[in-house]
């Protein structure tokens, strides 16, 4: 695409009245406008960035079995009556002109559970693993940390049932292996530690959080280095400050986002609505059931955290919205079409392809470049193309080199 | 994909409370769940449906220039109050912990005017064409006629700003191109015809509907048969009975329902937002915009209407949740292995490939496969088998015939 042609302009000024990093670059870059606090507009960059990880978690979601479906936001408030949640503060509520009270989705338990009652009679039917990929909307007090604690947020959600405890848990084993998947292609896997949650490994309840570390974290995480495992703060106060695997003491503390959770609903659930199947002995049972979240514009915060220097992003290759972005310096006739001429031969070959086309100085050309943060940046100039030469820029080490024009088409 | 591994069960009663085909055939068919009078969650067929829809809309937007964005569900009371919205009936609206006022988006130019204000400092800025494919709320008193007119939908909502009249006309034709592309390709441009909406020809503000015959449809539309155009009540009263272009009076009338429309703004969004730019002589003018808008899950209930027969429905190749549907009938191990065969040579060349491995009757499987409606339907069975035959049947027609398996594989 031709950078002329979608929604970006150099802002000269940082936003002020945003403190955090993410949102700082985000908007400077054009990636998202801020609409009220804790709603976002995606813009055309960002939402390129938005579906590229959407893409990934759908591929891992289908991988372990997951069903993709739409659940509304508009949801009955009987349902949430049903299980006692109507009362959350979390939830946003209205009213419709015929009088009937709607909570908006903040989580889809109370959606799901009722899907799968259509479907599931027989321990036949199961196990069942649903998730979409929907807005979510949750009635913060204080939203911050620009997209990485909103009020409407695009999240991965998906809900597995299980004719057994055992059958849960192997499922639940392989889900946190497609999450790992995930964050390895997303290109924070390195950053990035399962942790446990919830009383761990000696409760019933199953419970981990994925943290990437990042100073921007709200979480603070106590990592034992020799089990390469996360526990958060309840978790490590119940196990007097030591590893509850391997006793360990010698704890590191660090500051994390949140990234992704799975846990374990028992039959909170199943019952409420109740969710029955017929097992093998022909008794009435309700499925354990299983979640596990993603939040898909939270992870687009956190990559740009944890992936920046001082002068913009570094979107890692799998994400970025472009993989070459193409700075054409000067106007002349020959930097034009050699441009359009690469443009098109990596086109062609399937890239995404930015060419900054715009008639701005060189210097701005660059700065916006390094601000969007495209994974390999492509120079073109008068003077090296008298050598049929081009300079290439990988974002990630700023390391320069020039090519023959011939390396690149 | 395996039948018995989606969201599918034999229904073996029609749903009651529904009086409208495409719900009836899309609740049968495992398509949708009803949640609320007028919303719906789309499940594992329904949402393949969707998604090739939505594909087909963005590759037509993307054609005309059109950028895609996302914008929130959750907008601010202040955009409403500037353009003097805020009191429609058709807005849910919900309040914040803190107290903050919002719109549940039921349209979106209050957010996408500003979004442009952004990026319009002057002529060189335009035109520009922004889109979204994004979940609309509305407060709708009556919800009726399955998923055609509902309180939450999918909508592809485009919205263009131009420096001058001429430039907006220009562009308005290619949309309505673009549209009638969308209608061809959706498979139903045959059913389709061009409506004049609101004055029509001779009057300054374009407005078109796009409007496919079917006698589920709400609206009346008259056609004029020599210049193949609609018109609606509004249009042709203004024009005492005759067609507002040549003049003919003998006009059909006909039931149809609206499956996109398109319509100037003029300037006042921009006017509202105090959207301006800078012309070629330095003059600040506010820019022309035009709406454009299709409803995608709308468009779903629409193409049920028109193409069904009374064993279910018929869907278009193009936006079929499968291309092929393969019924192995009986469970001998030849039926099942050769079944496996042809699933695994047509899902290899890149064919969406349902198999229907369940342990069910012949006449539930045939039955389930006209109800679900997939356009090429492959019976395997014991008897064809061992003269290397299968059956093959296209649904739109209901011809089968005996193939090779050669000619399949």
């Amino acid at each position: 695409m031709l950078l002329s042609k979608i929604l970006y302009k150099t802002q000269k000024n940082l936003p002020t009245d945003e403190i955090s990093l993410n949102a700082k670059l985000l908007l400077q870059a054009c990636f998202v406008k801020k609409e009220i606090a804790g709603v976002f507009s995606y813009l055309s960059l960002g939402l390129r960035v938005i579906s590229k990880i959407e893409k990934i978690v759908r591929e891992e979601m289908n991988a372990v079995g997951g069903q993709e479906i739409l659940m509304p936001g508009l949801t009955p408030k009987q349902n949430w009556l049903d299980t006692g949640r109507w009362g959350m503060d979390v939830l946003f509520k209205t009213t419709g002109v015929t009088g009937s009270e709607y909570a908006l989705g903040a989580t889809h338990e109370e959606m799901v559970t009722p899907i799968a009652k259509q479907f599931i009679n027989s321990y036949k039917d199961l196990p069942l693993s649903l998730y979409q990929i929907q807005t979510k909307f949750r009635n913060e007090e204080r939203a911050k940390s620009g997209i990485l604690r909103c009020r409407e947020f695009k999240m991965k959600d998906m809900y597995s049932f299980h004719e057994t405890e055992e059958d849960f848990e192997i499922y639940y084993e392989q889900v946190k292996q497609a999450y790992i998947n995930v964050y390895n292609r997303l290109g924070i896997g390195d950053n990035t530690i399962v942790a446990v949650a919830d009383g761990g490994a000696f409760t019933k309840k199953l419970s981990h959080e994925f943290q990437t570390f990042t100073d921007a974290g709200e979480d603070l995480i106590y990592v034992c280095e020799k089990c390469n495992l996360g526990m958060n703060k309840e978790v490590i106060e119940k196990f007097d400050y030591s590893c509850n695997v391997c006793g360990n003491k010698d704890l590191k503390t660090r500051k994390a986002i949140e990234v992704g959770n799975i846990f374990s609903l028992e039959t909170k659930y199943s019952e409420a609505f109740d969710l029955t199947f017929q097992d093998k002995t022909g008794n009435k049972k309700n499925p354990i059931m299983g979640c596990y979240g993603i939040g898909i514009t939270r992870i687009m915060g956190a990559i740009v955290e944890v992936s920046h220097d001082e002068n913009g992003i570094i979107w890692p290759e799998s994400i970025a919205p472009f993989v070459y972005h193409i700075v054409a310096l000067g106007n002349s006739e020959n930097v034009s079409n050699k441009s359009k001429e690469i443009y098109n031969s990596l086109t062609s070959k399937g890239f995404d392809v930015l060419l900054d086309d715009r008639d701005e100085s060189a210097g701005t050309k660059l700065k916006d470049a390094d601000l969007i943060g495209c994974p390999n940046i492509i120079i073109i100039g008068d003077r090296n193309l008298a050598e049929n030469k081009i300079e290439f820029k990988t974002r990630k080490d700023n390391k320069t080199e020039l090519k023959d024009i011939s390396e690149i088409i």
